[in-house]
């Protein structure tokens, strides 16, 4: 079912020195800096030959990465995204294999543009997972 | 300087039902488990389209990852790989960047047969990253 990984997404506080990291001691190629209100993040791509990684920063009061940030002083990875073909499709399977869809269970239009689904870390090795249709 | 992910690396208490989550629930190939002893860890890797998740369980007495799996009960994500082409080349640019390579900062012979690194958490956004020459 899962198909390419789309990204690992990494949350950090501050946004320049993360994006320093990558740039320059790192070596690697960056997006522009997107703050996405609708999100609670401001988000940088790094473009690797078959990935992504996404650097999250919080952005606003009300944040979804300001208690990971709390617990993780220094940042750390937040969640890892599969692409699927059919999120709805996806979404009836795990359901019927027990697993637990975080939210209503109804997908939304994430950071990309496209359906996501966050799924319980409990259920899936203590990782937050993303589904998004590809 | 970093190419392509080589690979997430999750690391379980159990590595059968973490198998089960991901070919049974995510619906994803799976190679078949080896004991690593030299490296104190089982692994099976999880073969997605452009890259791979690595789930990693303790073996042995003193696996590098049992301290982890006392902090993180449901197991998480571990380590993240960078391919780069020359590693001594990488560990002297990220020394002389001010980074820190942990152990001897000599190359070891990786998991997959190949020269890698470990960099240390704290100088790249909270994240355990191993580089591992292509």
């Amino acid at each position: 079912m899962i198909g390419r990984l789309n990204h690992v997404a990494i949350a950090v506080r501050d946004l320049e020195s993360a994006c320093a990291v990558y740039r320059d001691t790192l070596g690697a190629r960056l997006s522009p800096a997107v703050p996405q209100p609708e999100h609670g993040v401001t988000t940088v791509f790094i473009e690797l030959p078959n990935t992504k990684i996404e650097l999250l920063a919080p952005l606003g009061a009300d944040s979804p990465i300001a208690r990971f940030l709390e617990r993780n002083a220094d940042g750390g990875i937040h969640h890892i995204c599969y692409e699927v073909d059919d999120i709805l499709a996806a979404r009836d399977r795990l359901v019927e294999k027990g697993a637990r869809v975080l939210g209503s269970g109804e997908p939304k239009i994430g950071a990309h543009g496209k359906p996501v689904l966050f799924l319980h870390p409990k259920d899936f090795c203590g990782t937050l997972v993303e589904l998004e249709q590809a």
